[in-house]
């Protein structure tokens, strides 16, 4: 089986029997036809090169999001994600954000900067908070399991949730967590009508998309008072512009898209990805088979 | 049974069967004997003017540290700490910190304030980590049941362990916590030469006492490289002075002595009081008795 993968260390060493490497980078595409393309990194247009060549049957990308690759996507070539490279670091970073809000680490951050002893400023932690999860999935589980010893309870919402309960969670939300994929349908789902609904004191996370949340909405319920705060993974615009008033703004806890990122993720991926080809090579499905009816 | 009592918010109103209340505050002590004292956030010579009082039989901290008591304490008076206010709060801020530090938000803080999108910098999560707990004990339990489902393993340490038991475990340690109280025994217990066991790549958390800490030690093992970082909810001195290098010192992270501070957490005091003397007038020893020989 001839597979594309990338140039990124630790991939040109992958030995799986059966499997003959055709090695791409960002300034170099390989010839010919392959079966596979394991897809990490490459600018838009070799990637879609990539995924027109025929003969390609399947291709997996190594993030969580596939709204990059589905519209480039030739019909008939199943498409993988690779969310289990990536959950549990994002749990993990919900739940640092989550605690960071609370016990106001961006304010006293702010402080120290200035050498200030400072104990001004509410703080709270995660007892008895009620956190909605919306885009409950893998992610939404793992971070469950994080939450329950620390006495949180966990509601979750998922695409089939219908208005009145999307409506009742968001009413009764302490901390709402957005993981929803990107879609057409889930595209500004947090605007200016569903923020009413929340608490003043509640506090909104996004980890999934930055398209999840009508920004000017957002940036106007803070400003309001009409939220506590927010914590952003990922932002409309990404990166987001110097301009942007959410930078000031209190109460917002900005990180550059980084949830799944840790300094060993490379050797991960190449982990999870020689797992992937052993799979195949072996005669069974890969992990991460994404619905495209669904979009995720 | 006569009690002194602080004349905080709730606690003037605390109606406990058989407690006669007598309420104190900062500018005017009551006249007269009690036989408990409830102690929180008098100044030094209004408690001792207080624990002197001829017929004193107990007296309750709501604090957790009880150093500032001990040394005023007079002979033959049960002293009584209030752990079971603060235990899940600390744990709960050690495990803020623990990510904060891993998912590099003291940086992405920095950034903010320059609205920068900046993803450069190490990041990991808590998953495979080797913590130490030094000074496991109720707080160190409930931390190491937060820390499971998180994929780290703890390793505590105690005023029992044998010198090479604390060697061993600080040459192991990714993470190093320290939650022994301040005792004359645990004065810098962490000093250059134990600093000097730590990897390159280990951060050290400090939710016990400043004094724990020789902070000149830690300042030169941070400046030199021997550390990753450092992050300190208590001091020496304390409050830290501005002209402290630590504020500075990249890889820092300061919170002012806030581990176990919420919103509620004067609510939760007088609760937490209420239950203390209703267990004392129902012939119950009350929580939290403070071995006096141990010093915690």
């Amino acid at each position: 089986m001839r597979v594309f993968l990338p140039d990124l260390p630790l991939f040109d060493v992958l030995d799986v029997q059966g499997v003959t490497p055709l090695i791409y980078s960002r300034d170099s595409l390989p010839d010919g036809e392959a079966e596979g393309l394991v897809l990490w990194g490459l600018p838009a247009a070799q990637r879609r090169e990539l995924l027109r060549r025929p003969g390609l049957k399947w291709a997996l990308t190594l993030t969580a999001g596939i709204d990059h690759v589905v519209t480039d996507l030739p019909a008939g070539v199943a498409l993988y994600n690779a969310h289990g490279l990536h959950d549990r670091a994002v749990a993990q970073h919900a739940l640092a954000l989550m605690l960071a809000a609370g016990r106001g680490l961006h304010r006293f951050a702010g402080a120290q900067l200035s050498h200030v002893w400072a104990k001004a400023g509410p703080l709270h932690t995660l007892e008895g908070r009620s956190v909605v999860i919306w885009g409950y999935g893998h992610i939404g589980r793992l971070l469950e399991g994080m939450l329950a010893p620390l006495g949180a309870r966990v509601t979750g919402l998922t695409s089939r949730s219908t208005p009145p309960q999307v409506e009742a969670a968001l009413r009764g939300a302490d901390d709402l967590l957005l993981l929803l994929p990107g879609t057409p349908a889930t595209r500004h789902i947090l605007d200016a009508e569903r923020l009413a609904l929340l608490k003043p004191s509640a506090w909104v996370y996004n980890l999934g998309r930055g398209e999840l949340i009508d920004p000017d909405a957002l940036n106007g319920a803070l400003e309001a008072g009409r939220l506590a705060g927010a914590a952003l993974d990922v932002t409309e615009p990404e990166p987001l512009p110097a301009s942007s008033p959410l930078w000031a703004r209190r109460g917002v806890l900005i990180t550059p898209h980084i949830a799944s990122t840790t300094d060993d993720l490379n050797a991960r991926g190449a982990e999870y990805t020689r797992h992937f080809l052993s799979e195949l090579t072996a005669g069974r499905e890969g992990p991460g088979r994404v619905d495209l009816e669904q979009g995720y």
